[in-house]
């Protein structure tokens, strides 16, 4: 059974977090684009996973750990760390709704797991055995720290989902053993992927114990000295407080960022924050793409340099992109700020969710803008960590609508929905009326148990523009300004209703100049969704070889049937003459003008490469302005 | 004293050429484009660069070999290379124009190459000595073979100019002594970096040795057997008959084909003429910049794949360009088709011509389409191939002007000249008048020594439209096809004129939909000559956030002090607004239609980086089509 205290990032006794956490289960998602991805998740993405753990080895470690089986160790050295993240991605589909295979399934896995544990605490399947002796010999590279701050993440959301402390004692024995291992007066040491600084805050949260926010403050301030090795890739180069930019290893610096950003709820030091703030405007001013994903760079899964944004050769990799929401996440948890909803909101709906196929079994673990035709999701990965990624942040999203502070409510995502909400020594219960992402008017329905006096905050997305609210059917505001939270302050009753108006228009978007691979290039958005053009909804053609009409009107149609449900935008295009590109790479504009004036199709980023195969691109070429 | 025998590719007695040379020494160029820069050449690249080859121990590794100096080898094994090319230069120089200074220069370094040479016949400076036992030991890595190969060609073309033959028996010693040491029943091997093959074919035409001829055969032969390795990077994962495209280290690529061209030359056969069509096809539709450079990958140094073109990523080597030039010069000439004196002229008036400074000496080795401003040429490098390519080029000019058939004279480059051809047993005067490439208005007169039946054939470069020729005041020709020769047979007697005019109308590019790094935007050529925008020409502006308003007038003015002399190209243009970027990554087209109008004004890429460092870009993105 759900529980009200299945909060992803639990600040709600963080002293510097603006933010406090609505639960999971605190709200019933009833919408066409969410419910029916958390329902696939329950009976489709979780148990297959759990499947392709057994195939692949993964629960077979845990239990040659254990001495129940014999045999090699099999697949690579971090695969503890999937199951882990596949018990937290239960626990959020628990917490929103009770499911006796997925909590079987789960309940399984962790008895597997706790019997792994080592006496002493420790564990790691990798590391057992003949390797014992070789423990935290390389943290720059073998994931052992990282595994433990998954393990600490799953442990700790399947207690606050279940009640049942089992994972979550396997886990504290294991952060005591680490603690007693690693920290001032001990051993040195950081990890060389980033994960257990927000993990171990993340139990010191559910615990109580400060040794484990200490640790994480130390491991965090232990980069930058060299201990593993001083490289950009590992974000070693510097003392975090003074990295200059969003740098190597994206998933990496993202989640390190995450870490960051929990300590600074908890401490308030304003030197982290100052970091964070200098890195979120290197990123989002300069190296993150239209999507929201990031790590241009191939080559070492990077962030590239400022502009480096290729389309057909970004990586892009889809935890990244969920790297990049959850880190948004946590900004917006400390300073309430609406950009990093924004971000928070991108992330998810585009770089992240394309990382998932429609029938919720395949995944794309590199996320390119332009496709030749080439590239598809698949079943699974020998680095898995993008499938078990995809289902945390897909798992949190009834915890992402709304957060409360001292001052009342704030609904951060739209979506169809009934929320029954603490706050204020009662629960407000808040049902949303809405066709978000596809529809901007959201009518909501405010029904506290008594009468109070208290606001509700409303974001206005910094994409949107005219956007106005009404309170029981009178104006409250016009023309708000975007990239804040209209505040809504009255003494709030049954019967209450509010409507937010949030105008969608089609805009085509262009990049900064800098951006070479986009220059002269343009991107459609409606709303929050990214668009792309894929061949399959355009004649079978050579999408790369088309270019919009603009200024041209754009039709957009909700087509119910196509993709789960999406709205399709249309506009008059052009395609050139594939004639007269016949064994020619360059030819004067007067020889192109031609072409065939065709209309040309758009759907969401997220859902391309779900039908018939063919080249896609985001950015497409232009005519007429 | 130049000899009518200085010819670069000498098939004057190739059996499957279609033509054959005219000597440099025969073409006496008096335009305001070449004519100054074979002046330059002789009077400060060549002096600067002996100098340099002094200074950086590339002469002192000839005394060292020769036991007149003691020390260490110094700088890298292939050094030798540039000592041979620097000769080839003053070669070409020599055979233009008579100058004491550079013969004496010459005449001194050949003097200390010939006294490096071992008894033994081989000559490599990094080989002596201690590493005397290792010679051979590494054909795949080590360039003895290619520093060979630029030692015949060094050879030839000095004795070709200046009758000397020290240098050339020098050369045939080595080539002995290699033919002794490879070859059927002797050992295996094909050199890691060709140009060995040519190299030696061209000492055969020289020299009437067979076993030259034979040599480079069996080299060329030896390809995609595993004996280097095996790798694309060498163009050795397959027989050269079976190449399926231009791959690898692109430099390497071109000398190859060049060399395959050569042997083609002489023993016509056909399967190497089909490998060679092949892969000018794949590079010149899909591999191969608008400036003509090739070799878009830094890593490598290599050929990207299709259509993978990046204009500030490129790496487009001055060698490559030249290399790309020298291969189509050698395919003209065994075919007299059209399309490859395109190329031609291409590479050289912008890919290879933008590898050397105004001042005639600094250099370019990488050559981007785009650049942010810390782009500059360099006085020198560690590896320095490109400044001692290009003077080989630039010193090639004069005897690329003309060709000739057993039909007749043929016309590939256009400059005002005065050329003395030795045709039909007798000297054809053709003096050209023309401001070619600024103009396409040229005037022949042609002066016979007695009235003769012949024909001139007269390029019709392929990027032109609407040309028409006409001899004595009469229209021979009207719209004349581009990308051919026209030919007029006629008896040609003293006092004839003919007048060809090819209309260069300003043209924007646009490049193949694949290419995905120059999608919507727009390049713009005159004539032969590629144009790009540069902040020094548009009030230190950034030209990357500029955009040309496509249809509107393009004004050229012919700009005499300006950079050796140009035509320069004005249009209307935008240039974003600065301030609506700030901080912005993404703009909705909206937002950015502002900006400010203003001329936007361009000057010839090969002479890019000559002024005020700042922003330059080839493709300019557009407004209005």
């Amino acid at each position: 059974m759900a529980t009200p205290r299945s909060s992803v990032v639990d600040t709600s006794r963080s002293l510097h977090a603006r933010l406090r956490p609505v639960p999971i289960g605190s709200v019933h998602l009833e919408d066409a684009f969410w419910a029916p991805r958390l329902r696939q998740m329950r009976e489709v993405t979780l148990p297959t996973q759990h499947e392709i753990l057994e195939e692949t080895g993964r629960l077979f470690n845990f239990r040659r750990a254990a001495g129940k089986e014999t045999g090699d160790f099999r697949g690579i050295y971090f695969n503890d760390s999937d199951v882990y993240k596949w018990i937290e991605g239960c626990a959020y589909a628990l917490a929103d709704e009770h499911d006796g295979t997925v909590e079987r399934l789960a309940d399984d896995v962790i008895d597997q797991i706790a019997a792994a544990q080592h006496p002493d605490g420790y564990l790691n399947t990798y590391y057992m055995f003949d390797r014992e002796k070789d423990r935290w010999s390389n943290l720059k590279d073998m994931h052992e720290l990282y595994c433990a701050g998954h393990l600490f993440h799953g442990a700790v959301a399947y207690h606050r989902a279940t009640g049942k402390r089992k994972l979550l004692d396997v886990a504290v024995r294991f952060a005591d053993h680490i603690d007693a291992t690693f920290g001032p007066g001990k051993r040195p040491g950081t990890p060389g992927h980033p994960q257990i600084e927000m993990g171990l805050v993340e139990l010191y949260r559910e615990t109580g114990e400060q040794r484990y926010l200490k640790l994480a403050q130390f491991m965090l301030d232990e980069r930058g000295k060299g201990v593993i090795g001083g490289s950009n890739y590992h974000q070693d180069h510097a003392p975090f407080r003074d990295l200059p930019d969003v740098t190597g290893h994206a998933v990496r610096a993202m989640y390190l960022n995450c870490g960051a950003a929990d300590l600074y709820m908890e401490s308030g030091e304003r030197a982290l924050m100052t970091a964070l703030e200098r890195m979120w405007r290197n990123m989002t001013e300069r190296r993150m793409y239209i999507t929201g994903g990031v790590g241009a760079r191939h080559e070492g899964e990077a962030f590239g340099g400022d502009y480096e944004l290729p389309n057909e050769r970004a990586y892009s990799e889809t935890c990244g992109a969920i790297a990049n929401a959850i880190w948004n996440w946590r900004m917006l948890l400390a300073t309430g700020e609406e950009r990093f909803a924004d971000v928070f909101e991108l992330a998810t709906y585009n770089g992240s969710l394309a990382g998932i196929a429609l029938d919720g079994r395949h995944y794309f673990y590199v996320n390119p803008l332009a496709s030749r035709g080439g590239h598809h999701r698949q079943r699974w990965f020998g680095c898995a960590c993008c499938p078990t990624n995809i289902i945390r942040l897909v798992g949190e999203i009834p915890g992402s609508l709304y957060t409360t502070s001292d001052e009342g409510i704030w609904a951060h995502l739209y979506a169809q929905s009934t929320a029954r909400i603490a706050f204020g020594g009662q629960t407000v219960t808040l049902v949303q009326r809405t066709d978000y992402p596809w529809d901007g008017v959201v009518r909501f329905d405010v029904t506290p148990e008594s009468p109070g006096e208290f606001s509700i905050f409303l974001r206005i997305p910094g994409w949107s523009e005219g956007a106005h609210v009404s309170v029981n059917g009178e104006r409250a505001g016009v023309r708000v300004s975007p990239g804040g939270y209209f505040e809504l302050r009255r003494r709030w009753e049954s019967g209450d209703s509010i409507k937010l108006d949030i105008p969608m228009p089609v805009r085509a978007f262009v990049s900064h100049p800098r951006v070479e691979a986009t220059a002269g290039r343009f991107a459609i958005k409606r709303g929050p969704i990214v668009y792309c053009v894929e061949s399959t909804d355009n004649a079978d053609a050579d999408v790369w070889a088309s270019a919009m009409q603009l200024g041209s009107p754009v039709r957009t149609q909700w087509e119910s049937d196509l993709l789960g449900g999406i709205v399709t935008l249309s506009c008059e295009g052009v395609l050139d003459d594939a004639q007269a590109w016949e064994r020619r790479l360059f030819l004067s504009v007067e020889q192109t003008l031609g072409g065939t004036s065709r209309t040309l199709t758009a759907a969401p980023y997220y859902a391309w490469d779900n039908r018939q195969a063919g080249p896609m691109t985001v950015w497409v070429r232009g005519r007429g302005v």
